[in-house]
């Protein structure tokens, strides 16, 4: 199923991270309660939801370039919060649904330069349920340099977070 | 082509990454001059690689569990190291071959719970030209967590890392 959607909290300004109970705002890469971590934000823009990082000078892989492991990162929460909002809206909820990571997965198409903002534009390709896939494609310098595809899974109610 | 490989390299008591000449040790998750870094180290034990690391309390996803990110880059470097290990052993050279990820494939399986060492075996499944192909496991108290399957390439001799 191919379908494009558009978010329900489109309206808001609030990235969708800054919308998750404080029980699950401690994420090293998301959560807004980490002062240690990347503090990831997504917002969702039309149909898509988009990322924006700066990476820092020591993030890097090889001189120049960012760390692998990085791009991994940005693409994982921000697809994992892409689908907090996607799978909201399926529901018909105002407030995105905590999400878990199922599978990652990350095609480095060329070396992503350091020296700029890094952008990650991401779509929900399939909501079923608990579950949302999610596809993303991150740019540096307006060059798609990765490429990702995330299953995301709802965190059960019972576990605790809400 | 299945075919578990002995490291050449196994007699040595350094890490893959400690053997990366100065130009690639820069590397945010493995490189030894980075020092905001993780400082991934890989061992060759037998017909495996091993990495094992200790995440910082502040390395949460949820309260108690590790960060899937972190867990992509654990996958991530100790891949490109065991990759780099085996394209070495392949082309009959003694010391690590510097590669880079062309895809990174994680399926998260369990929770993995922070407190405690965590440990990433793995192998190279097929080394053929330039390429080669590590799946990999980590380890959490005894239970596989996350599985990883990740393509390395090596960096062309006239990339200016040499």
């Amino acid at each position: 199923m191919i379908e494009w959607r558009f978010g329900i909290i489109a309206r808001m300004k609030d990235a969708i991270q800054d919308l998750y109970p404080e029980a699950t705002a401690q994420c090293y890469g998301c959560g807004r309660l980490n002062e240690h971590g990347l503090q990831i934000k997504s917002y969702v823009e039309g149909d898509e939801y988009v990322c924006v990082f700066r990476p820092k000078p020591y993030h890097t892989a090889i001189e120049g370039f960012v760390y692998g492991g990085l791009i991994a990162s940005l693409i994982d929460c921000h697809s994992t919060g892409s689908a907090a909002s996607a799978i909201a809206q399926d529901r018909g909820e105002t407030l995105p649904v905590r999400t878990v990571t199922a599978s990652l997965h990350v095609d480095y198409l060329a070396p992503t330069p350091i020296d700029g903002e890094l952008i990650v534009r991401a779509r929900a390709i399939e909501v079923k349920g608990r579950k949302a896939v999610i596809e993303s494609s991150l740019f540096a310098g307006g060059q798609e340099t990765a490429r990702g595809r995330v299953v995301a899974v709802a965190v059960p109610d019972d576990f605790g977070l809400k």
